[in-house]
């Protein structure tokens, strides 16, 4: 048993467990505070951070012979986050990652299992150091920084290595077989015995395309996936979105020339514009697994032109809120309020078609027309976001200027606003690219108009019952795919119905959320991130199927008698 | 608990413990005795293959308004096949496919594996029905067509079963999840708490497409994976053995009918020579994975035109025996030569180049020579299949026009042949087509000629010495895939170099075999068919790999408070 899985064994064993039971559970602190991290470690990491900006990045194990790129970018902030980035050509990438998992794979599995657990141990010591990072290239808001970008991201990255280790411990490492073949002449019974020993191996190269929004909760569990299982793996950041990738290659690194294993087990590609080289890399022979996050464009074009490679893919989809009734009116505004706000609307499991019953809904505070359902969601947003300090702790900043140009031709189109979009100011941020969201209503046959609009733009949609909702809801899911769906029913009967059909519409659907959780937020160990069952993503993010594919077996028998 | 997974469930319970442990077992009787399948039962099956001939060919539980088509073909033993089966058009298939997985994938999961299991005895009390179509269908010889074409079939089939019980039940069913999120007014802990149920649910509609060598033993893996997942599956046998698959829809079909499912879940789909038809069908968007073992040809054409579906193949592959050294000559001689006349080495798991040193081998009975070593093995495959009786009962008969046409070239080529090619007369079919192997002597760098050449006709290459001679056996199984490859050594270093190189090179391998077991066979349960490692095949037959990704999670979650 190697030292770092014996340091980290209690932690994966756990995590083990709790992705079977499904409880609520989590290994590394999800507050930024020092009570956790240490004296001075917070300001630690913003002083790393800025010491990093403009400059070149080195890596503390640099991957040799590496050009150093200009690589210019803004930050949704306004800061300037240009820097330089070492970048090599795509054989070179190539022939060493394929070298390095040669050596990867042939680790004791334990001592992989070890190494993988370090690195998010690690990672994890320098979250005041990435939630900057992850800020300063998404645009999100700061508290989501460290915990969607940082903490639950390693969670996602641990709980596939606790599926790796289930999947590979699913079979005996050797066995003793023996089988009756025949009778010998004096009608004695034969039998061939063998030892018969399993070797898990991964199958190659993987690329981890890492997106602009999230970078690393979207990453770490196709990282740590391929990794986990023995395949060496390229990331390739998001041009918008390097530093946060980069930070964590450059730690990964460092824990593998640490433990004499080839550093180029983890390497950063950088396409800086071109796209031809982010192509050339995917489609090379090598590379038998690519993990994608991001819009419909490059994913199609990946199932198109990579031919037999697995692909775990996460696309564009449109996130639907049902209400049909609720018993708690306020904290059910409240609650889409909050969902509507948390990071502009730019999370792939942001809520953005809201369909009421044209006629209206029962609630605790009696019978509510569409309109005035409409203008609870539009009130409690107002009431979320009227003071900037609590705006720019929710809303962050526009993660591009496609979003921003979106917002604003939204915002000046002549639809029918129940709320219209207006900026936030950022005392310590003047420059931010800012919107609130906007609410707009519109006819269930407006169905056009409320197609994706990535982006703080929502719709409440007129239906002509909660029936002709869920119908409406579960169409939705089925062409447009859909990462999260919201019901508030009361209703049993409808809920009941409403929560068998739009499962076998195949959206993960959360109910009657009033508190402290929302429809955005999926839990590590507990909570599967889509489904695999529509079009917005061909896979969970965590199950089975996510992670073993990425190895095959090895059956190596020998006779002994 | 159903009736069925209650009558099934220690058959179930026992392969979901030796997939595990890997141990030798099997559930289904593997020997062609009225013992086991009743008095009577033997001529029963022969009596009611003779009956299907040259008919219609009708489902108990018919495909409704299905046209019958006829599909011509000759047994490999010369008897006429010709029949009628009944066929679909592209579009009706899909819909009922995708109509029956709305009910079929909403079962509960002990539901839906009672069937499964039920189909697979069921399959298994018609092996004496099922070994004749195997036999008139591929030119397996008679207990090959029992063994590989019925009972080992359907542990292969019931193996994929076990994965995919231990991979839907590694996630509770229902879990009670509490989260502190914040405090109150008053400084008391605030949480959310949520009732959770996880439901999986497969990916769509599945296709199975068969071999025409290994309808049943390579297509039964995939078609119990889909399906006792919760998918659908259209089973497009080839046109070359359309028979034994008939047979199995025909019973499946009747099982669901049975049950009170829609017998659509599984539907037969006959080509029939229209490569277009079986082409619009893999294409079609609501096809989510297949399964196909056969050529490269169709293979790649498979990956280049299926856009991100899940595919599982297996296609060529060159298998290689390594000769270092041996402590039992003549039982080793005799185990190859019973490998390479298994089946007329039509197997994808026959060996083909046997790689030996130029100048010799250590033995038991002193050093051998190169010409020693192959005479060996021409000499004990002589004495093999000298008889013709024996040589029905293991070679069987050529399954097709385009290998009988490659064995009768290169036997009237100018090679250097250690056995010429020799055909056999089997009393009972005059019309067979046979063959016994040739082997025929090659140098190291004739390399393309010996590149696969599916049939019976196998190569001794003569290498520089063992070490070279494991670099070009590794070396094939990098660049042409392998399935199997074995290996004979007595020298302690050399034989754990090879077993470790042999299994990065990613092959399976069998170590000194000289008993009753065969480099040709893997054993299910126990030995991984494939490794998923080389050209050769995507995906082991069967891990979790090969199950896992046919279905997706759907989380649904309640707040409870």
């Amino acid at each position: 048993m190697s030292d770092l899985y014996e340091k980290h064994e209690e932690t994966l064993s756990k995590a083990r467990d709790v992705i079977h039971t499904r409880e609520e559970w989590s290994a590394y602190p999800e507050m930024p505070s020092e009570k956790h991290f240490g004296e001075g470690s917070k300001q630690k990491g913003e002083d790393d951070f800025k010491a990093l900006l403009g400059g070149k990045y080195e890596f503390k194990v640099p991957m040799q012979d590496a050009e150093y790129v200009q690589c210019d970018a803004t930050s949704p902030y306004g800061i300037d986050m240009s820097m330089q980035y070492p970048k090599l050509d795509k054989d070179t990438l190539l022939e060493r990652s394929q070298q390095a998992q040669k050596q990867w794979r042939k680790l004791d599995n334990d001592t992989r299992f070890g190494i993988c657990m370090e690195m998010l141990d690690r990672l994890s010591k320098q979250s005041f150091l990435m939630v900057h990072s992850i800020m300063h290239t998404t645009g999100q808001p700061y508290m989501m920084s460290f915990q969607a970008g940082s903490a639950h991201a390693l969670e996602r990255g641990l709980e596939t290595v606790a599926y790796a280790a289930n999947a590979i411990e699913s079979t005996a490492k050797t066995t003793q077989w023996d089988k009756v073949t025949g009778k010998d002449k004096e009608g004695n019974l034969i039998s061939v015995k063998m030892d018969k020993t399993f070797k898990p191996r991964g199958k190659g190269v993987g690329v981890m395309i890492g997106c602009a929004t999230f970078p690393t909760w979207n990453g770490y569990p196709g990282l740590f996936a391929s990794l986990s299982t023995g395949n060496s793996v390229i990331v390739k950041p998001s041009d918008k979105a390097i530093l946060p990738l980069a930070i964590t290659v450059d730690i990964m690194r460092e824990v593998l020339q640490d433990n004499d294993i080839n550093p180029d087990v983890v390497q950063l590609a950088i396409s800086n514009g071109d796209h031809s080289y982010t192509q050339d890399i995917v489609q090379d022979d090598r590379i038998k697994m690519i993990d994608f996050t991001g819009g419909n464009t490059f994913g199609d074009w990946l199932k198109k032109n990579t031919d037999g490679v697995q692909l775990y893919l996460e696309q564009a989809g449109l996130n639907n809120i049902l209400i049909e009734s609720t018993d708690n009116f306020r904290a059910m505004t409240s609650n889409i309020a909050f969902s509507l706000s948390l990071y502009s609307g730019q999370m792939c499991t942001a809520p953005q078609n809201i369909y009421i019953p044209k006629d209206g809904i029962d609630t605790n505070d009696g019978h509510k027309s569409f309109d005035e359902v409409a203008a609870g969601i539009a009130t409690a947003t107002e009431k979320l976001l009227g003071d900037d300090r609590r705006a720019f702790a929710l809303l962050g900043a526009l993660n591009s200027e496609d979003v921003n140009k979106r917002v604003q031709q939204s915002a000046d189109s002549n639809k029918t606003f129940v709320l219209g979009m207006k900026t936030a100011d950022y005392a310590d941020f003047p420059d931010a690219k800012t919107a609130k969201p906007q609410l707009i209503k519109v006819s269930k046959d407006d169905a056009e108009m409320y197609e994706e609009q990535f982006g703080p733009i929502a719709y409440v949609i007129a239906t002509d019952d909660a029936q002709n909702a869920l119908e409406l809801v579960c169409d939705s899911i089925e062409q447009h795919g859909a990462m999260t769906t919201a019901l508030y029913s009361t209703a049993e009967d409808f809920k009941q119905q409403a929560m068998d059909e739009i499962a076998d519409a195949g959206s993960p659907l959360s109910v009657n959320l009033t508190g402290g959780v929302y429809v955005n937020q999926s839990s590590a160990y507990s909570d599967f991130h889509g489904s695999g069952l529509n079009p917005a993503a061909n896979t969970c993010l965590t199950d089975l199927g996510f992670v073993a594919p990425r190895f095959g077996w090895v059956t190596v028998r020998e006779q002994t008698n």
